[in-house]
């Protein structure tokens, strides 16, 4: 069977040998490709005036369950192993410098909902559940091939629901995390990140050495200097590049091989510098500019930008971890050995403003700077319905935003299309106001 | 005014000055009185065959905003200081050593859900909206006298809601608690617990000795004891006191004086024993007896005991914080030094197992080990609605239930009156099942 995902591609290859190699489900799969490529095409193909270097992010997408996954099998022939994770918090530096690649196991979608709340309460969050449909249904051909998965103790629906994800998953290993930026939470961090680097050694006999670390840090740190870029480029006005693309480059970002990822932004960029040079974007200058903020948006949820822009606004950033939380902070390079290299990343990830923390003042100041520097004219708050974290934080984030007189729009949401018509009525209005 | 509470006592003096003197707001109090009166009327006077001893609980109960509110201020004007606290996981052992009372937050009623759902997210958890109901409306005296009010971080929604209560209430200390019980969640918890001491000491004035600690531990276990005692008492057929008369002993707890409270429970037990040799009860033998199982029911929250005694069945005990996951353990009492005794507080209380640890296999053994020792015929799961912890658990809770034959019903509910009917509808099946 080949899959017509868009149409500049056809899937090359016939995957399903492979797919049912790991276990996948077929029936479930094609059912969930059908899905994905329908939406892609409705909703990415479908823009105006995208950046011709967005072909090769199309192209990823649309071998995101083939070509990707053959080199997962052909890394892993070659004795590579795979590291599948739920959480920024997971640093891709040590399983790299291990020989281990690290994919981000997405969770954008609703899958096998009715099994999915045999195992879990129904309040649940959508990601939460999505993660549980994957597997349940075995259509993530990433998590079926990964050797080893991470959970992280973050949330508390995450936390808790890693203890029945553990029956259903090979290899669960769980991450312990803090909840305060303290001396002592620090202490916890590094403890963990340094127990995790045993465990990966374990799975790949690979000794992490002071050059395989360094090498790491460098090359994660160019993925994400190449994300900043990008992101430098959204502040021109007119915007060089949709909200959707740079969101589809922040979800390729955690699972395409990192070294091409990182040129294809950079040709992506250079792109757009031109068109900011000529005053050319994806739509008019004075265009309502929005920020995002809040819960990640994993693959395939396109569902807030797509109103949002559909509704003739643009989006300048992603305050979020498939986005700007995820990739603000380098690794500091300087450090000679493997010791100072994994304190130089326990102090990269410990900054990272996620609304677990308590308190977390940080990520207010973030928002703030982001709307600055982008220009954002307002913020849409996007809060998974049953996210606590996100939820409590939003209200001081608006209250934040009011200070400095920025609107924003507080949404709950899902990834069920029932809220659809409710969600466009609430932005419309609120990009109205932004005019 | 004069409050009637219960046909036997009429609160002896008129505490209106005090009330408005600590800040509460008299209109809303009266209200909450009111309904809080009316409620112990219809719940609780009206049971049949109560054991005399209860007497003083309804005692307590009647006086709760009069005479222990004075009581604390007596002890208020000679320089003692009140600890606010809304879990377990706060020592009461460290404040009675720094010449402290600590009394529990209970918030188990709605009030003022309109000011509160402004400031919280709709998903919140009913004991966290309370607390800031209670807060907001200014209706707790407790809350108003106190000199320190400790939050901690354990859900996520406590967790985060501190960050917006600190902006309500003077003088909040926030704990940080583990996740996991490691060996670095054990370090963590002993630093929180030494840091609380300082701030205790500082509060008060006071530097906690080695008597002073040894005599709190044996005072704090003593209280703990007798409820064990109260506890084993349940275990006979017929059961001799319900479960909302044990409840209520467990709520009472939290707030009482603890000398008074601990000679109180021993009344009690001396008036069950006779019951139990004499094979008394409050219900017939072979009546159905239900362990229930999950979130802690804070005063005046009687919403499931009510229907499940009301439909027949007796509840034997209380797998919960209000219950005995609070009072389970005892605290060694052998340490010479006081960095030694807190090391046995340090390992009492990491000993508790709530849901926000991960894994948390000792909760399961217990229920299984209560039911088998109260001879419980089911259990009955009891979660409030949007608590992902206890909502979570409480699959994996059934599956252990079921594997021994033990049948479970999973309720998830809140403080509203509004599911009243299909709580009853399921949980009068429930026990027609088990008779
Ligand atoms: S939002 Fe928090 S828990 Fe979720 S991926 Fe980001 S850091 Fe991890
Ligand atoms: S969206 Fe919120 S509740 Fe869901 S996994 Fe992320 S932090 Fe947890
Ligand atoms: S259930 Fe957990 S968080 Fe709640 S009072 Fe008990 S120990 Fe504290
Ligand atoms: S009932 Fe659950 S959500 Fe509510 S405060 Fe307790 S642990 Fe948190």
């Amino acid at each position: 069977m080949k899959i017509i995902f868009n149409r500049r591609y056809v899937m090359s290859e016939d995957y399903r040998a492979m797919w049912q190699d790991l276990g996948v489900d077929l029936e479930g799969h094609d059912a969930l490709l059908a899905v994905l490529g329908d939406a892609y095409r409705d909703i990415y193909l479908a823009q105006k005036n995208r950046p011709e270097a967005m072909a090769y992010f199309d192209f990823v997408m649309s071998e995101v369950h083939g070509l990707r996954i053959k080199e997962l099998m052909d890394e892993k022939r070659e004795g590579r192993k795979i590291i599948g994770s739920y959480c920024v918090f997971v640093p891709e530096e040590i399983a790299l410098a291990a020989n281990a690649t690290l994919v981000g196991l997405c969770s954008g979608a609703d899958f096998a909902m009715e099994e999915v709340e045999r195992l879990l309460p129904r309040n649940t969050c959508a990601l939460i559940k999505s993660s549980f449909g994957f597997k349940l249904a075995k259509v993530c051909p990433y998590l079926e091939s990964a050797d080893m998965v991470v959970g992280e103790n973050t949330c508390d629906g995450k936390k808790k629901a890693y203890e029945t994800l553990g029956g259903l998953v090979d290899n669960l290993y769980i991450m312990d995390l803090p909840q305060v930026k303290s001396a002592q939470g620090r202490e916890l961090l590094k403890a963990e990140y340094l127990r995790f680097k045993d465990a990966v050694e374990v799975l790949t006999g690979v000794k992490i050495t002071a050059e395989s670390l360094r090498d790491a840090i460098v090359l994660v740190n160019k993925k994400r200097a190449a994300m900043h870029r990008l992101l430098a480029l959204r502040k021109a006005d007119p915007a060089p590049i949709s909200g959707l693309d740079s969101l589809l480059a922040n979800q390729i970002f955690f699972y395409d091989n990192p070294q091409r990822f990182t040129e294809s932004v950079h040709l992506l960029c250079d792109e757009l510098e031109k068109r900011v040079a000529e005053k050319r974007g994806v739509s008019a200058p004075r265009t309502p500019r929005i920020l995002i903020s809040g819960c990640p948006q994993a693959v395939p949820n396109w569902k807030l930008p797509m109103i949002i822009e559909g509704l003739g606004a643009v989006i300048v950033g992603e305050e979020s971890c498939v986005g700007e939380r995820g990739t603000r902070n380098l690794t500091d390079e300087s450090g000679e050995s493997v010791a100072e290299m994994m304190d130089a990343i326990v102090d990269r990830y410990f900054a990272v403003d996620c609304a677990i923390f308590t308190p977390n003042g940080e990520r207010r100041d973030h928002i703030r700077e982001m709307v600055e520097s982008y220009g954002a004219d307002g913020v849409i708050h996007y809060g998974l319905q049953f996210c606590q974290p996100y939820l409590m934080e939003a209200v001081p984030v608006e209250n934040s935003l009011e200070e400095v007189g920025i609107p924003c729009l507080r949404l709950e949401t899902d990834y069920s299309m029932e809220d659809m018509g409710q969600l466009k009525t609430r932005v419309e209005a609120f990009v109205e106001q932004l005019r």
